[in-house]
């Protein structure tokens, strides 16, 4: 009789890497953080990720044998056939050698390497909010609006396996365009960052601020969180009519603490969506926060449908 | 050695049927056009597509095992798997039976069924704009505006397998909205029947005298073409992010007069969105016009993985 196994999930940002011993039923059985330090290397992270996973291994009793692989969620652009890492910005230093190689060569064990909003998607998918649908949109609010979507069971990818970046779709009119080069994103409207940048204009510190204002009835902080709240709508309408999901997932942190505040009018302007499918598509809140990452990354051993080649 | 086949494509729409004789090369051999007259039952459309189909075979000098199967392109919803047609509006009558079951019985060929949006997207991906591309999103500018994507080398579908309204995203802002229950979608500010009406405001008749007096100086005339232009514009914006294609296909009456009116825009657009994968979306004109239903139902017949079930 087989063993009980479990996977490796990491999560890897700009500041810190989070690995996590998962099992099968996508429980984290332990866990831990470290910082990044993209501009030491491939080399010395896949050494300090060998380290920790040891470390973490004996402290849960296992060996080695017991993990069928690991996983990685990862900011990309990245060539995930090579396990190379193209973002300069986010992960300075990464650009050169391949992580899964390295990962490999470290450990000996098969590697998954995936996008970090896909891998959170899968997470969610796996075991949170989007357990047992094929067809799932998520949008998740943090400083920026990431997203991810699976069609069909698949992760929506686009040309050259790239990541779409559905936070950046325009919602509302703009003259203006931020970096992304998107006049009236839903990123530049409904993000922690621009709910937080069109507060100050009111003297408000950050957008926790904004919101707590808006509680207490203040008209321009209503204003505020109305106008993300419209963005937010028309983005989700935009990729209803895209994509017909079954359920439309909202996460991070401003989700986390004012889901209340947007999925009643998400679903009211859904269901007078006369040519959706008749209550077919349902507005969720993403269950398990930053954990998603690791669970997702973990579930790429555990769903990967040939074994992994560990010489890749 | 195997005889030169052919495969029959059949076009529905609400008014007529369209059926042509396509070989291997995407081309169309001969074909035939007659009314559809939907509410007389699905017996007897199939009678009479039946019929048609043994002439045109005949007129061709060929014999009925000549054809590979009948590919059909159809307005929905539908149920592929059943045949079912579900759009009283468009095919009253059809709703009890089912299309490919009928047609089966009628010639005895193997056929296959597709929503007619697809179909023409396939035709395109065929022998037209899209060929040689794996993610492709097709808009189509007639009356209303259609549209269809291919991703990953398969048709977008969402939920129940439903397909995907992306004619109707929300681009614009707008206090109404219409029968799609979304306010400001592309369809309500650039479709044919969009631009005569705001046209109609101004005394010109339909959406050709709102172009001919934009081509001539009109202010109110290119106001409504602009607007227009940058409901799509935005529309485009919105699915290249949300599906990375790397080709988007302008189709229909509209664009296949005035596409060099629109494109430029659009073209520019994508390439100030920096989180697109740089110069990989390309804008082309739909080249098959209405003969690419025809032709991309055919395509279902050539490019099915297995032998189709005649005795579906």
């Amino acid at each position: 009789m087989e063993r009980h196994r479990l996977a490796a999930g990491i999560d890897i940002g700009g500041t810190k890497i989070a690995i996590g011993l998962v099992d099968r039923q996508g429980t984290i059985q332990d866990q831990v953080t470290f910082s990044t330090e993209s501009r030491n290397g491939i080399p010395d992270a896949c050494q300090r990720i060998s380290k920790a996973l040891t470390i973490l291994i004996k402290n849960a009793g296992l060996q080695q044998s017991d993990l069928l692989g690991i996983g990685i969620g990862c900011p990309g652009p990245m060539n995930r056939e090579t396990g190379e890492i193209l973002n300069p910005h986010t992960l300075p230093g990464w650009e050169t050698l391949s992580l899964t190689k390295g990962l490999c060569n470290a450990t000996g064990l098969p590697i998954a390497l995936e996008n970090d909003a896909d891998a959170a998607l899968l997470g969610e998918c796996f075991v949170g909010a989007g357990n047992g649908a094929a067809h799932v949109v998520m949008l998740t609010f943090g400083t920026g609006v990431g997203g991810a979507a699976l069609s069909a069971g698949q992760i929506l990818r686009g040309v050259n396996d790239e990541h779409p970046e559905i936070g950046l779709i325009p919602v509302l009119p703009s003259e203006a365009t931020d970096y992304s080069g998107v006049p009236g994103s839903l990123e530049s409207i409904a993000s922690g960052s621009a709910i937080g940048n069109a507060g100050k204009k009111y003297g408000f510190k950050n957008s926790p601020a904004v919101f707590e204002a808006a509680a207490q009835g203040d008209a321009q902080a209503i204003a505020i969180i109305d106008r993300a709240r419209t963005g937010i709508t028309l983005a989700c309408l935009s990729l209803a009519h895209t994509l017909c999901p079954e359920r439309i997932l909202l996460g991070g942190g401003l989700m986390d603490d004012h889901f209340d505040r947007f999925a009643p009018a998400i679903e009211m302007a859904l269901s007078k969506a006369t040519l959706l499918p008749p209550n077919k598509i349902s507005v969720a809140k993403a269950m398990l926060g930053n954990l998603a990452g690791i669970v997702g990354a973990a579930s790429l051993i555990f769903s990967h449908p040939a074994p992994l080649n560990s010489a890749r």
